[in-house]
């Protein structure tokens, strides 16, 4: 206890002397890069350092100083008065942003919480429910240094509520915590939390990546995301498997009935990698992706986590670990009939004939492939459908029952005006692909009573 | 059992002659003008009658002919076998409109149903949950005469899914009640229901009416349903009062802790009305008026029910028993305090207030009335929230404490951009009005901790 005392005397000696006197900055500056590539290297795996570790590339030498020096004394502590303004529709948009990592349902409420770290020379806002983590660069004007964490739901409500788009907002803690938010005629006061309770992103080695525009990466998850699977019982279904060979990325995902399959070409040729990455994870991401065909994002896989960088924001989120299943044994190429038919009249019709249908009543749609048309029937307990499409078929004809939802899922997504069908028997899944194979869906049929029909 | 059975034979054999032989229809019609004024003042009562009897002002002859016939016989049957055409949007339009009086979630599945009633000259849909009753007359070809009552929900999802706006749809049943919907190449086959089993809307006396636009409805009920009890536990104050004096009407709702007021100058003088009608019943039919200034609607009253009449439509509602509350001795004129504000403003302040509020949470905002300006605060535990707004007063000053819900519930409906705020003291309740009092909106403060402000 004694030594402790000591220890604080000291460091409230010293520490307002280097936060305050050029000079001493200087020492440090000179001194940290003699002992940089050292320090670095043993802190890496030190956990106290990758909390207050920025997650941007670089090191944030503010932070390398300061741990340097509490970790001296055993004892981290940074001001909390923090004073901040921002024009409202930029902080809400950051907000927005990271909120898509902040946990609603969590008994740790500092999980429910948003970080706003201006500690730097930046302002950054953080969320992270320990599975995924958002980190976003926001403009605004630092007044005063500082860190707080914002009960997610209250800040983005106030901010949301509060003025004008173009309105001034200011943010002021004090010692205690206490974060004064106002703008205009408006004073809202409410309780911060110590933002030393705030979970930091992990640390990411940045060797492996891989560019792409956003626009592709947003398409890619549309088009694969509606088939993992929503259930637990099998982790490695509620994720896709995220496959680099080359120049070629490949995008799976799979329940158990399906499977769906998307290739594209990248520009460069990259090291080789293979991870399952949540689907959690990709469904947020493509909420906020731009969607824009020029701008890129960076994935940068290590181990255990994925990391997405565009624009001023990144995500981390943790991978699912395991093998995942072999897929290939089960994409064969032979067919015994193959018909094109136009996709959206496809999709109209099963569609419609779903209105029969009440959630787990699994009745089949029947397709029956003739020469020059194809008739779609479903019967049920409400009643029964009967349609005709015209197509184009080369081999045999065939009777087939599939699960409706399922090639509804698929046909939402493609984009082409007509599709070809590939089908081998009753028994054997069809698949719905690109001459390219750019996407290849694969669907198992379901049994159904001939009689019936 | 024999006597039945010789009616039914007699009735087999006169049935297809009435039918089909015009000059036995000219013999009814002669007849039926001599028998018409007696007849249906006799009838008028008689439950069978009310029931094939159309509720639309005239008598449809065809079903006085048939009912006529069918009651010497004691056996009521017409054909259910049917054939219309429609145009997809005209169909679903009407449907729409109807789909507001069918219960779905019923334990009778009749009620769950929409009678399409093509046996006259016109096609008629109707919606009934017993409550509420919507009979509607859309356009559309009559091939060949009937009545089906046809499961709302699937009924409505086929035709919203079919084809596209203009296309024409065909609906025909057979014998058996089934029944075909077919529009392009989709064919539907559902299961009908007897139309006998259907419940008719009741037959309503047309004496004491008056007549509004249709906007001024939409607006009366919107300014003024907020303020309903959504708890059964007090049956009246689940609707609204409509109270018709000389030319006004005066249209109250109160849930205990505040009441709604809105008087409207009719054209006309009309006969005194005092009616409660059900808060639902004015929620479905404000949903379904086009909210025209030049369309008109026609409400008339009887001992039990409301009648709405408007375009194709009739709405049939069935009122609340009882006698209103006495609400004129709670509507003073005196006043302490008495101040202006602009409504944007308050109401703006006081929505932002409430993101510090949980339901459940009873966290007055505290009014602090001065010379030329308003304090708002509020505390909860999530933290206070201050704000300031200039205002015009005239009187003493006053601090006064309010549920936020209660005034936004009250501002967001009236459309004035200045509102006057009348009180008297902080346990009397304010009065929001117009200089002509056409809006009235009384609310009740609550208590605060003085010393906590």
């Amino acid at each position: 206890m004694d030594s402790l005392c000591i220890k604080r005397s000291l460091f409230t000696l010293i520490f307002p002397l280097w936060k305050n006197l050029k000079f001493l900055r200087i020492i440090f500056k000179v001194f940290h890069s003699f002992i940089k590539p050292v320090f670095s290297h043993i802190l890496k795996d030190f956990p106290g350092f990758t909390q207050i570790h920025s997650p941007y590339g670089g090191y944030d030498e503010n932070y390398l100083y300061s741990f340097f020096i509490l970790s001296i004394f055993n004892e981290r502590k940074l001001s909390t008065t923090m004073k901040l303004t921002f024009q409202k529709d930029v902080l809400l948009n950051g907000i927005n942003i990271v909120l898509k990592a902040v946990s609603s349902k969590t008994t740790m409420s500092i999980l429910g919480c948003i970080l706003i770290d201006a500690s730097g020379s930046e302002i950054k806002l953080t969320g992270n429910d320990m599975e995924l983590g958002i980190e976003t660069k926001i403009e605004g004007n630092i007044l005063e240094r500082g860190k707080i964490a914002l009960d997610a739901k209250i800040f983005s409500e106030i901010i949301r509520k509060l003025s004008s788009p173009d309105a001034e907002i200011h943010i002021e803690t004090d010692d205690a915590l206490n974060t004064v938010i106002s703008s205009e005629n408006s004073v809202f006061k409410i309780q911060g939390r110590d933002s030393e309770e705030f979970s930091y992103l992990p640390y990411i080695e940045r060797e492996h990546s891989i560019t792409l525009s956003q626009f592709t990466l947003r398409e890619i998850i549309r088009q694969t995301l509606f088939s993992i699977s929503p259930n637990d019982s099998n982790k490695m279904m509620t994720g896709e498997l995220f496959e680099v060979h080359g120049n070629e990325l490949k995008v799976v995902s799979l329940d158990g009935h399906r499977i769906s399959i998307r290739k594209i070409i990248l520009k460069e040729n990259y090291d080789d990698v293979k991870v399952i990455v949540p689907g959690k994870t990709l469904s947020e991401i493509s909420k906020i992706l731009n969607g824009d065909n020029e701008s890129e994002v960076e994935l940068f896989f290590s181990q255990n986590h994925i990391l997405f960088a565009f624009d001023q924001t990144i995500v981390v989120s943790r991978l699912i670990e395991g093998e995942y299943f072999r897929i290939n044994q089960m994409l064969s190429g032979d067919y015994e009939t193959k018909f094109t038919v136009n996709k959206k009249d496809f999709l109209d019709c099963i569609e419609r004939a779903t209105i029969l249908i009440r959630e787990n009543d699994k009745k089949p749609l029947i397709l029956n492939i003739l020469d020059h048309s194809m008739e779609l029937k479903l019967n049920s307990s409400f009643g029964s459908m009967n349609a005709e499409l015209s197509i184009h078929k080369t081999g045999k004809d065939i009777m087939i029952g599939f699960n409706p939802k399922f090639l509804i899922d698929a046909l939402r997504v493609i984009d082409d005006e007509e599709i070809d069908l590939h089908m081998m028997n009753p028994k054997s899944p069809c698949f719905i692909r690109d001459e390219d194979q750019n996407y290849i869906y694969l669907i198992l049929p379901v049994n159904f009573n001939a009689a019936s029909v």
